[in-house]
């Protein structure tokens, strides 16, 4: 099994960008625990990171075919993006939204995402564990399909 | 370590209610394998439900003390209640807010929830799954205090 | 055949409270002139009343192969139950939503009832006999299935 | 006694018309089964439909003297007339609101009715049954008065 | 003369629950305060609390005929309790609504009072004080009628 | 110079309706004052009323090359009417618009009208007089042009 | 019979202000016509205006007792000021509301009058004619009382 | 083929109404380009207008069984009217909403079709080519049936 | 202790305005009553009225140094009035608001106070006793410093 | 003549994307339609497709001066691109936007397009077609300046 | 060249009230820095504070004749006042709006200014800088005319 | 020091795009102008431009280190890029928002920034000269930290 994970818009920060919301681990760290976690579940892991809207939509695309599921951080784009949730939908790949922080304890514009209702679920506020615990609940379910 | 799980209104009917929606797996299935993981992961687990408001405020106050964290599904007083949520924040335990569906893909009003920024995180639209990676991402974030 | 009635709360004070409005008629005034009706249509009718939200639940949740139909004015709770909206689809039974008084002659908060769409059908603002033309129009459509 | 019975826009359709939604019967029917109704409870009944929004308003001007109470079904015109309002606040008879379909379980601008709060009351959801049980409701309370 | 206090859900958590928010005493001591300064002013002060709205809701209409007034801090209940409500107008005594914390300087949802147009008057922010206030109003207008 | 009066639905109930609101005048009084007034000031006044909105469009249309200026009181179609707004901006007529209540102490509703940006003006609450006043107002505006 | 006129924030500029919206005459020139008007009707009419909501207060509080009715052009305050509004109140005297502009065809905050419905009535858009149309409409309503 | 072409209010007026608006044509140079184009795709054309909501409601009835698709332009009504909506849904037959003017550049109010989601598609804003193009949308949409 | 009391506009009409609201006591009697309180309390009583919300903000800018505490009914300003939030805010003083009516229980714009979150507490409803009670909260608060 | 073409995000994937809501013609289909229409009405059609925003913005920059025409399907961009429109507007351009789907019938957030106001028209729910017609109503429009 | 510079309501405290929002400058340092930096641009500034609303209208209304330009923080009327509006408008002089804090970083209603749009610009956010940027603006933009 | 100046979308087009808004200046003049100022102030400035969401991100992100502040004018991204506030916020950067022309004059939407309370401050309005005294204020700002 294959697993696309994106990355949303200044995701490639982190480590440095606001420490106490968001870790201190890197882009890097997680993506070495999600290629661990995918390996032990038998799940190859193939992450990307863009700050295009656009590129991401391009990703979404590309992934139908050669991947069995989307793990999806969208960052600030998850609240304006129509693209990507038209890209999601037209993918018809099972995918999963995580957030790093809890964003419903932080500005009110960030409690509404624009892909919520096309995602299989969402999890959302534990930091780095959003990204593993949504890998395990993707696989779970491409698998329970 | 000692794990609060809750469940609120209509949850005792899960496998016989909806079950497109909710799935097939009751109350005590979902029980049982929390309890599981939790021995797997040390922890012990301890599972209640209720229809009343008042008998669920009253388990988050007494595991104040008693637990080291709080695994909640509120059910339909997710959306309605202020009494939950101020137990939750008087209780000051960390806790962890699940849904078995896909609360964005149904009615609007399923969209709020009271106690979404007073909670670590939350995970929604796995099914059974969602306790399961519930209760993995309490016992992580309370070892991680 | 058996109906369920769910009086929900204050309703027990009927008769002595606000006459003007909720006329002067006690619940068991009511609860008598329908089982007469029910009697009369082949029905058998049991009446049960709660100020607890969860009760009501219960009650419903009870109704579920005991009962073929729920006759129910929720009352206060009509405008802010999503749990008893819950136990509502998940007994799956024809149910009939009434009240005594005109609700979209009062305040606007009243208007607005969270089981509307998931009953067959409303019948609002005819005091005692809200509730024998709901029985009646409930029998009508348990029989017409 | 009499009654004014009034089908507003489109329900010279029934029976054809969306048969999903508004059942099989005819206007016809409908009338038919009033009037035999209203034979039983010692009352004329008189029927008239129109898709004007002005003669409707002209019938419940016309009725204020001729008749004791107004059985109201407004079609599309409940939820956008204050002319319909108006003429039933200006006639002073007692009236009863009916529909056949679930308003509430459609569009959101169907929960909205602009007369609702100047009828006795409302019958909503129960196909040809919202005329018979508003028939009864309607001359139990001229009875009542 | 009699007045009823009802301390709605989580005030039992008083002393121990968000000192810097609700203050150190706890409800045992406003109780006693308020027996004390009832007893001063010649009335008997009786007082109870409930995590549960309808059993809010059966105090307050037990209180009618046993008391003369009722002073209530309904909590959580505050912002969502129709059936409280309900109960106050159908009671018919005079009320007074207390809250322990300033309400305004809050989340937005606790500026919302589903009471404040049934009660007399409202007394917010000032702690325990807001009880003996309260108590002092109550009195007052209950020898004023 | 010549002017059309337009009154709009259930106006002429005049004198019956409601009274205490509307005052005891019936449009046949309004008519011949205002052919009073209008005789005073050099002006034929021609009136019409209409339950029909469409006929309310017909006549401002045909009112374009045989009248100077319009007299509205549109009636329940104020708050409603994009075919009447429409009708007076293509007429391009010099228009008032006038209500015998006082709008702003009524329903909600009632504060809000399609016409108010196209007319000159706007005369509301004093009864019959609003009629008059608003025919000065007119004849005025047409001689200042 | 003596009137008093109140002229709100910025109308002592008339005449050089927004020529093309206010019209060119002066406020002098609005109050000699008022007068004279007053005159032929047999009424003493008094002008004031001012800059200050505090003072506007004031003079409508100092009408009570001195004169018999109010003619008031509230300017800027007229959509925002609570105090105008209670001091009308509180006069109790008969009061018409006019405007210069049509503020139905400006910025949409210009549509809502904190005075409109405790007034008799409003005349709107006629220029300096909303003056002398509305103390015609006053002193009717003052002898019609 | 046949299909029915219906004007709403004050399309009568076509080619003396604002023409910078509506532009110079009239609704019989409309209709005939709508013949001569129907012609040339082997369809028969027939046009009304009517400034009735009642007229376009049973013209729209009267559709159904004699003509296979029906191009509208309901003017005024496009944003009031749930009973030509109504009648759009019962009469089951394939329509297009076409305008002259771009609605969106005009009110906020205009910006809301009631229609919208049950036609095929919408034409706007290309003047008298609104309703040749949606000529020719119309038949294409009946012939890929 | 030295505490300022400052009454809004239209305040200095008590006795005489809608004493039904407002009650029958004057300003002076209030005045007199809080002197007579703060006697017994240990604290001088300054007091003032103004009609302009201008010299409302110097009363409270002059406060500053000279007060320990404000006792303050902007009256009419409470729900407008950025510019006395901000002077309380200056101040640093603590102050307490009252109002003598029930402000929850009249026009829909009363529930919303300006200065609602930057005083200690409200007391709202008990005529003149608000004040009374209000100094005793103050002089407590002040104390409990 | 020339005229750009310009497809929005996800447009490249037509005929395999959701093929019962856009149909299961190819982008490449639609732009040999177009050019075939274009030739047939001597125009040159050239056609880009990007998922990038900016892309698009930058052809829109590009083509003022290059053509005489822009044809616009913005695809997600269209509800949230007030950059996009900025470039229309600035292009100085003729254009015409044109959906597959009738987006009214979808999600409520496609009811709002943000370059509505500022093409000269629109064409929605005809899918293929919907480019066509959009072509002829462009060409059309440039001709007829 | 002459500019009047305008103080709003409370910022004769500056430099006492909150200086960590408002900076440590007062006032009169502020005028001080205005005229040398006027005096170094040849313009002579004229500065004036109030809390009177109706006081800052007058010195609006003095400006025009006297002055070329006006510089103005209306404080706390900013969010509040048409009267000032109006003036501005009235005075057609250019004028700048200058705010000492970042007034969207603080409570919503300060995000609204009623006279952002009758300004030529603003300026937020930079302390006693706001005012020599705006006073570099104003005469940059009258110099411009 | 040194400054990072960010142009967003459509600013290339600067001189060419409707220079009754935005001027006849070109970016390059603009931008020779802000270095010309810098070398004044001892700053080095170096200014890009991009239609690019996604390009402004990494801009943002790249300036953290390499310079000391941000002069930002977002164009059309200002109201609805959530990315960018979130690059700004992560670069904790001190920051400067401009606009050319006055954004409150113009549409509604473009009233609201997502980046205003996350810069120092804004500037808008000033044309060419937003910029030059955005880059003093953000110069005098580094300077004063």
């Amino acid at each position: 099994m294959r697993v696309q994970v994106i990355h949303g818009p200044n995701l490639n920060l982190l480590g440095s960008r606001e420490p106490e919301i968001y870790g201190s681990q890197t882009l890097a760290d997680i993506d070495a625990k999600l290629s661990e976690l995918g390996a032990e579940l038998g799940t190859q892991v193939v992450a990307m990171q863009s700050n295009l809207e656009g590129e991401i939509v391009g990703a979404i695309q590309a992934a139908s075919g050669a991947f069995e599921g989307i793990l999806i951080n969208p960052g600030g784009y998850t609240h304006t993006s129509v693209a990507i949730r038209d890209a999601l939908i037209a993918s018809a790949l099972p995918s999963v939204e995580v957030h790093l922080s809890n964003t419903y304890a932080r500005e009110a514009f960030r409690r509404h995402s624009l892909i919520a209702d096309v995602v299989i679920g969402r999890i959302v506020g534990f930091g780095a564990s959003s990204y593993t615990l949504g890998l395990r609940a993707l696989i779970e379910a491409i698998r329970g399909r």
